[in-house]
């Protein structure tokens, strides 16, 4: 997906976020925003979002001179997410369908996200998903998927919501068999998981975490290392989660999976949904 | 009220919802956006973000050679509250304080503004002020001024909401007899009411119109008339209609009372108030 002229002031906005979150204060948010602004005018609307916020939060990183503004927030919703780790497990085991739990859970967790929205109530955000009707709900084909392909590529999206990642893994390594190789990116990016959330979460003890060897909020394929490219190049069941993986994958021909919850109005009206869509969409060049 | 760092998005935001209004592509969109981001470098935080407002919308015009970008969505917005008129001023007639349903009428019209958002559901945002609690409710001492003051300087705000604004003008000067001047801005800014949307709500029927003889979305003092400054410096009952009249007024040493929607977290947080509140405030330096 593109860039749209929508999508700048909330670049903008997420660098004054970061600067917040760096201890910064105005004359630093403001300092942070000019340097932004610069930036702005140089970007491309051909690019994907994730391409320029990935771009964009390089230099503010290197303004801020802080390797990772959303630490102590990544921190927090961890500790949140595996408190909530007991009561989704048992949610799952209890359901008729167990799955749909499972995914259902998933996507919940991605709620979690600091790129779109920094303020949400992570319980009600939760129940809600747990609860709401699918914008788009392409489930039979996702179980006749899992049925017919044994190797997963799994792309994580954000820290806590690996928490909910690992309710499916579990789901899919348990029931279908699924062998699950779990991306990560290589470095922090927003709130994105690197290895140490995934890890955190306990995705160790049924997937094989990998790095996508980039830092974009969702995954930018020309920033990925050879290794990550040979894996998702030859996926013959690829799972993404997050609105970022959708923003950069979705016109790829490749059999994906996405699973997500939408929001913002660019990504809603680009869709045709409603904001705050959940989504479990086949793409549509999966061949 | 100072120019904070969140306010920077919200003027990109502006400027690119006034190149699409302009009928801009979203090259011309982009170009726009590019123009205010250079533009963001140079502004000062202690500037009101009215001020702020008013120099970019200078450079937006200009750029777009188009005059008044809102003209259209003014026009929807005049003939939506002249077909509601009928309604309110029934419901003014027949309520026990027709004080109070006056003021919570021309407070209801605030909603009515193109510069904090541009979707609103006029209908049923207008209901929900009317029945909404006040968050800040200096009625009495309002009660008190508008019967030991004959003569009211009154501070437009938004196009459509003048129609509003009529009801409690008549009930002003029909009840209390008060002799009421209705400050309007000399030339199109977003889409705050010039003399020809006063006249078109009926207001000269019950006022005077004049000028401000500026074009900032909120009185920005040093930009005004000097025939306004005189009938402002002099006024001895000042009524602001606005969030914009509050943000570059709520220090100023004059006796003016408030009445806005809260539309804005910047705001939201500098006045402690949730965001959404209905207020009818006294100046502190009413002296």
């Amino acid at each position: 997906m593109k860039t749209y002229p929508d999508c700048l002031p909330c670049f903008l906005r997420q660098s004054i976020q970061a600067a917040k979150l760096a201890g910064g204060d105005e004359a630093s948010q403001k300092n942070t925003a000019d340097e932004v602004e610069r930036f702005l005018q140089s970007v491309k609307l051909t690019d994907s979002p994730p391409k320029t916020s990935r771009n964009m939060h390089v230099i503010i990183r290197k303004l801020l001179k802080n390797p990772d503004p959303y630490k102590s927030l990544k921190d927090k919703y961890n500790q949140l997410a595996l408190s909530m780790y007991p009561v989704l497990s048992e949610k799952v085991k209890h359901s008729k369908d167990r799955l749909l739990t499972a995914v259902r859970i998933a996507i919940a967790g991605n709620v979690i996200d600091f790129g779109a929205q920094l303020e949400f109530e992570l319980n009600s955000d939760i129940n809600d998903v747990l609860c709401r009707d699918f914008a788009v709900f392409d489930y039979e084909a996702f179980k006749r998927a899992l049925e017919r392909k044994k190797y997963i590529l799994y792309l994580g999206d954000n820290t806590g919501e690996t928490v909910f990642d690992r309710i499916l893994i579990e789901e899919l390594a348990g029931q279908y068999g699924s062998k699950i190789r779990y991306a990560v990116k290589e470095s922090p990016i927003i709130n994105d998981a690197t290895r140490e959330d995934a890890v955190l979460a306990g995705i160790d003890n049924y997937a094989e975490i990998i790095s996508s060897g980039c830092n974009s909020p969702g995954i930018v394929l020309e920033y990925c290392s050879k290794e990550f490219m040979d894996i998702y190049s030859s996926a013959k069941l690829i799972i993404s989660k997050g609105q970022g993986n959708f923003e950069t994958l979705n016109a790829e021909p490749r059999p994906v999976f996405f699973l997500f919850k939408v929001k913002c109005g660019v990504v809603a009206a680009f869709m045709k949904l409603p904001n705050g869509s959940i989504v479990l969409k086949e793409a549509q060049n999966a061949g």
